[in-house]
């Protein structure tokens, strides 16, 4: 007899139903593989009455998931309610209770994972995330052993389904943000209350966890800065295409060893970095690292089955460690407990890049040579000028690239070009990311 | 005090190299992460004396591999010799002798895998390959261990860097295959004999490992139709851009559930499959699986430090296992081993796909109502038909795509075809893989 390991499931949203269809319906897959049964026992939802679209014994059923993490025979919890709560308290008491647990709430664990991650090690259980991130892509399993001889030196990642369908849009059809939005609410891809996507939040709280994982630092949110996707227009998305790039809101961290970068943001990277070619709600991942050199993972961020494979593997990882009594084997944020470091993450003022800028500006001499003398005055250079003929609202749009610049520098000329009689909109600022960018 | 688990490396060619400078350099850095010390403690090289990039005391160096294998307080080999007779020797000893080992032998795992795997699985110790496909791309690893609870629908992939900078180099310079080759050997790309890379062999090792732990079968690598790359023109990778196609070698492997394909051939594939966007010495692997849905690997395949890179993935999991005493938590293939099946490779005469076929014939008419007719004796549509009208060596080249057509069926036709007075060359045939083909 192949010996079972009693699986406790919390929560039958998108992702739990995913989870559980695959622990029934390739059972047998998954036995031959692992070498022992992952036996889902008991399923905890808020209504059991609900019809869905699996079939699960109703005695295999309670609508009260504290039960679950308190029955002796279950040795592995997976969490598939969400929020920051009830998700929370359960985990911690499965934790207590000496059980396993498979997570896949980012947003859990990016605002309290230390406290979390304390418990599992006092307790020395595992308490495993690789669907928290990127879906199917395996990118904490890469990170936290396969490139486990590498510094890891930065990761550039499209990490939110939600606004990679929406920015393609705008790309594709020239749709403004609002049309591309609903859409993407039209097709299920996004929330009703989309902010923690649109945003940027959602895409913050995978690169925290990243970012973690990579350099082996704490890590807080709030030092991430943050950047949604709602103030990206046609025309900004139209000017990139000319310059020979694409907008992507991308998760950037870079380590500078005595700091690291960690921002996220809309980007405008050129056509032939592969990440500009990821389109619609998938995902993809580059990391650089000091041996492997630059690779990259790339698969569906999201959705019922994709993310459920990933929750398989994190069970099937624990399954292994439970058969074989070596539960811990792995630290669970890649590095030793006592190796885990404080690194400065760089304000966003300290980050040296390049820009593109766009002024709406009265169309009349000496606007362009204000302009570029406010930007002189914080030594930035201006690499091109595009002043666009179209008039919109009464103004020109005037569009530059700048060559490298502080952000701190660049944010100061911005104030004072903005205050200029002449210009009349808030300027719109992107950050470009081109190895190749000629100086 | 860490525990230091000792390290044998046997060879200090250029991955070996790699594994040496990543176990020196990042020392503690991988000890933060494993929890154990990774001590290279013995490196077996063929001549002492030779100068190289690295500094090995020589107290720590032997001529001698076999008394490494069997030095009593190494506890894992890492073979760097390749080749198929030492290597195999001297892995089964330290497998006799207990020792977990690592391997980048593809040729040898290829080859006589089974035996190798057979003596790891009785005497309990681990076999590790993960550096002897695609380099740094963690495929292994995601096939094993990610993508468990899926059931592998198909794989495809470009696994040699040498076919693929040769490729890139004909599209994008028009060179021919020769002065590609040429190019290859003198930028260290190719070896000096290129016949495993460029006739495709390297790729079918490749495949064959990769077939096996995907479906869990048993696999015969004379089973693997294979064709290289030396017959493709320029004028070839020329018509594929006029079709929407770049011409790769991949190797492809599709499960039917009672038979699978695993063939290594150039093919086209069309611009938008991300695939034919990797150029150079890269490779990219990409694999559908049922919950999974399609995913991709991309990164060096080859070279010194990402290779090695993978080889410390290896040792890292298997310092893990022997830490927690838990070695063979994983199934060297993937599958338990009674759970490993036969399953029917299908000849290539079997597999059923889209062909581009190119004949060099006289230009006069009823040549291609000849042609067509051929092909319409064996159930054949043509898609479309080009009659270029240049002239080369006296006739007109005239190509042709394909709808669906059976290889047994195509191989007939074009016996037919040849054996027409008019058909003044040996026809061209090169496979398409295009989900979106139009019937």
């Amino acid at each position: 007899m192949m010996k079972e390991i009693n699986i406790g499931l919390l929560g039958l949203g998108t992702v739990g139903t995913g989870v559980a269809k695959i622990l029934i319906e390739n059972r047998e897959l998954i036995s031959s593989r692992v070498g022992v049964v992952l036996n889902l026992k008991t399923v905890a939802v808020k209504d059991m009455n609900k019809n869905r679209d699996i079939r699960i014994d109703h005695r295999d059923m309670t609508d009260d998931a504290f039960k679950v993490v308190n029955d002796p025979d279950i040795d592995i919890i997976v969490e598939m309610i969400g929020g920051e709560t009830i998700a929370r308290d359960l985990i911690l008491e499965a934790i207590e209770n000496g059980k396993q647990v498979v997570t896949a709430n980012k947003a859990l664990l990016a605002n309290q994972g230390t406290h979390l991650m304390k418990a599992a090690v006092e307790k020395r259980v595992d308490l495993a995330f690789e669907a928290s991130i990127g879906g199917c892509m395996p990118i904490v399993k890469t990170i936290r052993e396969s490139l486990v001889g590498n510094h890891i030196k930065a990761m550039t990642g499209i990490l939110n389904g939600t606004c990679n369908y929406i920015l393609s849009k705008i790309t594709d059809d020239g749709s403004t943000f609002e049309t591309a939005l609903a859409e993407a609410q039209k097709k299920g891809y996004a929330e009703t209350n989309p902010t923690l996507d649109v945003e940027g939040t959602d895409t913050a709280h995978k690169l925290a966890i990243l970012t973690a994982l990579a350099y082996g630092m704490e890590i807080n949110l709030k030092d991430i800065y943050t950047e949604g996707i709602s103030k990206i227009t046609p025309m900004d998305i139209e000017y990139a295409r000319q310059f020979g790039y694409r907008i992507k809101l991308l998760a950037i961290s870079k380590n500078h060893e005595d700091s690291v970068e960690a921002r996220v943001h809309p980007t405008m990277i050129p056509f032939n970095n592969l990440l500009s070619n990821v389109n619609g709600c998938l995902n993809s991942i580059t990391v650089s690292a000091d041996a492997a050199g630059d690779m990259l993972h790339y698969g569906y961020g999201a959705g019922m089955m994709p993310t459920a494979s990933a929750v398989i593997s994190d069970l099937a990882d624990l399954a292994r460690n439970l058969a074989s009594e070596s539960s811990g084997r792995i630290p669970l944020l890649a590095y030793q407990v006592d190796k885990i470091k404080k690194i400065r993450v760089m304000p966003i003022e300290d980050i040296v890049t390049h820009y593109y800028i766009r002024f709406a500006a009265q169309d009349h001499p000496g606007v362009l040579s204000k302009i570029s003398g406010a930007l002189g005055n914080y030594g930035i250079s201006i690499k091109s000028v595009h002043q666009k003929g179209r008039k919109a609202n009464g103004s020109v749009p005037i569009v530059m690239l700048s060559h490298t610049a502080r952000e701190a520098n660049m944010l100061k000329a911005l104030k004072e070009i903005t205050d200029l009689n002449s210009v009349t909109d808030k300027p719109c600022l992107i950050r470009i990311e081109d190895e190749n960018y000629e100086e």
